[in-house]
């Protein structure tokens, strides 16, 4: 175990060297396409020169190092992770999945390995989608399903993605051929922290991900009748925020009955005008319901308007429903995802697989090449937060795994 | 009841013509000490001077009119009521019961009635409290019972209670000389609009206030774990959404097994940091609870926060309990009040009792002498709003009713 410790104190070198560029002093903040941000991009790309990767920066500002194999009209099988963050994040989310690739490549090429495939480590430049509101901006242009229309959008200071792509001498021109065609993808793999409590709470290091969440998001408007607290008697009220409360426990109600299949969140609730002494006349709140099953997502929706319905129904009172976003839940590839469990195996842990609740680059990929992801455990769940931590050991162990993982592909794949 | 009718026609007139004075043009706002407040304060002097009552404004900017008995150490009956509102208020709400006053004053002048006891109409100068946050400046200055340390509280602007009084040719030194002293009282009663629906739906023109409910208010905060809405499964959560749900919907509960006795609100409801998939980890609502019985209203607190220990205890998630304010109930003089129940009886209508749920300027004035209140009916009970309203024949209705009152009075104190 000791040379996987001692490649995992290199990583976690990397990723706090990574981590101390930032656009604020005492944070963490790398948002696509600012000075910092850059500066990052330049760091990984000299590491990956220095790994003498073949090396380049596409025109959405990924980060790419290949290994190419001897053999004519080989395929590609891609590496990833992302290395924008959100405002204030951690340091692992995104960057020790790159940073753990890294190490891999640099791996294959000290022993010289013959590859049946090429191998392209890319460092996505936009997954948080904080700056332009977006998702997954670098996974999309590889994966060449990027969306020309975006390039207006302007984030909160004005400038479009337009500009800021040219800002970083990207050619929107080219974004296009940065896409790797659909036939020649081998597959991809992702190495992310898990992001829930789940392998902390087993103490287990690593998970495969079975599938990645779809996810419904609703806004949801209640609507009573506002009224002075004090002398409107309890039974002609029409208490939107009573109401409110009757739809978010009959969520959480719902979800826990199907516990192993959903998540459901009312995340936001606001009361316009509210006052300690006004009787809520309306309510407007978010509800986020996730799913590795289409149908369960589908099914739990309609089941939570039906019961809005049936509320507001019994309380003389209306609601709007309104779909904000709705995206299909995508499943790992089967063949990639027991590779990966039997490179668990033979690494000595114990098999586990998730779902992933949280959205990843694999998702944009998903649609031209089979995808895999490895989860790795991760302090309480916590992600998003300075308080993200990956201990060095659980490091040790999924670069143990992936380095099982990629032998196995590249013995597979030799005849 | 034409002759009511006419009476009733005019103060409708005069309510429109004060209603005119306003601090914004499109709507109806008159808050204490402002210009337009002003302006307003001096055609309601000028009206009681021209109905030739013993005319002054007061240090606190009230606007008194006497009627003057012959007898020696006549004690002071006072019939009175605001003529400030809230911002973008509705027009009877306070200036209604003065000006209904003003018309009983009117008829006692004309009608050259023997006085056994002084009569003394007030037009309170400040009972919704908005600008200075506040309550009932202008009924405390009446009752002795100003509190001087409101005099450095600022409004908005930066400007002191103690500036606003001087600007409007206050003298503060001699707030307390306008003191009805409590051996004076003889008693007090105010006309106001009932600002609820019940006289509405049964479709009677008035009631008697026999209480003006105390009322506590409490800042709840529920403390849970924040998360991302996607990774924690149900299982795992603390959800301090679902928490104050839960407390939501048991307070509406207990309220109703108990409607008679308490009205119960949460009225406000706050998620800091919130975010539609983050799982809500802290919750601050306010509660809101009115009773009539002292007892009630801390027997339900109690309740109420028990059950805040329960569901927190079951939901291993913590709260705080902050008592914010806290009113005593006032109950209204039962002679007067039967007075009043056979004036309206000898008016020809049924007696309604009522509680009261909103303050009003009778809390303060009980302190020092015996009170009465009644309740003339409005549409659907909307106050604090320009949707409020009053019909021609429910004023008539509640002049005939306060002409008889104050006769029944008269005649009781004659001997």
């Amino acid at each position: 175990m000791t040379q996987y410790l001692q490649r995992a104190e290199k990583i976690m070198a990397r990723i706090n060297e990574l981590a101390s560029i930032s656009e604020d002093a005492l944070g963490i903040t790398r948002t696509f396409g600012t000075r910092q941000f850059m500066k990052g991009s330049k760091r990984v790309s000299s590491w990956m020169e220095q790994a003498e990767l073949e090396t380049r920066v596409d025109n959405i500002g990924n980060v790419r190092g290949r290994l190419v194999s001897n053999r004519p009209r080989a395929k590609t099988f891609v590496i990833a992770s992302h290395i924008d963050t959100v405002i204030n994040a951690g340091k692992f989310d995104g960057p020790m999945g790159v940073l753990m690739g890294l190490d891999l490549m640099e791996q294959l090429k000290q022993t010289k390995a013959a590859l049946p495939f090429n191998i392209e480590l890319i460092a996505f430049s936009d997954e948080e989608g904080v700056r332009f509101h977006t998702t997954y901006l670098g996974s999309k242009v590889a994966a060449g399903s990027f969306d020309e229309s975006l390039l207006q959008r302007k984030d909160a200071a004005g400038v479009s993605l337009r500009e800021a792509i040219q800002l970083i001498n990207g050619n929107i021109k080219k974004l296009q051929e940065d896409a790797i065609a659909k036939e020649e993808w081998l597959g991809y793999f992702e190495i992310h922290i898990e992001q829930g409590p789940v392998l902390y709470e087993l103490d287990i290091p690593v998970a495969v991900v079975t599938d990645i969440a779809g996810q419904n998001r609703v806004e949801i408007i209640f609507k009573g009748i506002a009224g002075h607290a004090g002398t409107i008697p309890m039974n002609k009220r029409a208490d939107a925020l009573c109401c409110a409360a009757e739809f978010i426990l009959e969520t959480e109600k719902l979800a826990h009955e199907h516990k192993d299949k959903i998540v459901a969140t009312v995340g936001k609730l606001n009361i316009p005008n509210s006052a300690s002494n006004v009787i809520p006349g309306e309510v407007v709140c978010t509800l986020d319901v996730r799913s590795a099953s289409e149908e369960q997502l589908s099914f739990s929706c309609q089941s939570l308007r039906n019961i809005c319905n049936e509320i507001t129904e019994k309380r003389k009172m209306t609601f709007d429903w309104n779909l904000i976003q709705s995206t299909k839940p995508v499943a790992c590839n089967k063949e990639l995802s027991k590779t990966l469990a039997e490179a668990i195996t033979a690494s000595g842990y114990e098999v586990v697989n998730l779902v992933s609740g949280a959205g990843h680059d694999a998702v944009a990929i998903s649609e031209v090449a089979p995808v895999s992801m490895l989860f790795v455990k991760c302090f309480k769940g916590i992600s998003h937060n300075p308080l993200e931590n990956v201990e060095i050991k659980d490091i040790a162990a999924a670069i143990k795994v992936s380095d099982n993982f990629i032998q196995h592909l590249i013995n597979k794949h030799k005849n």
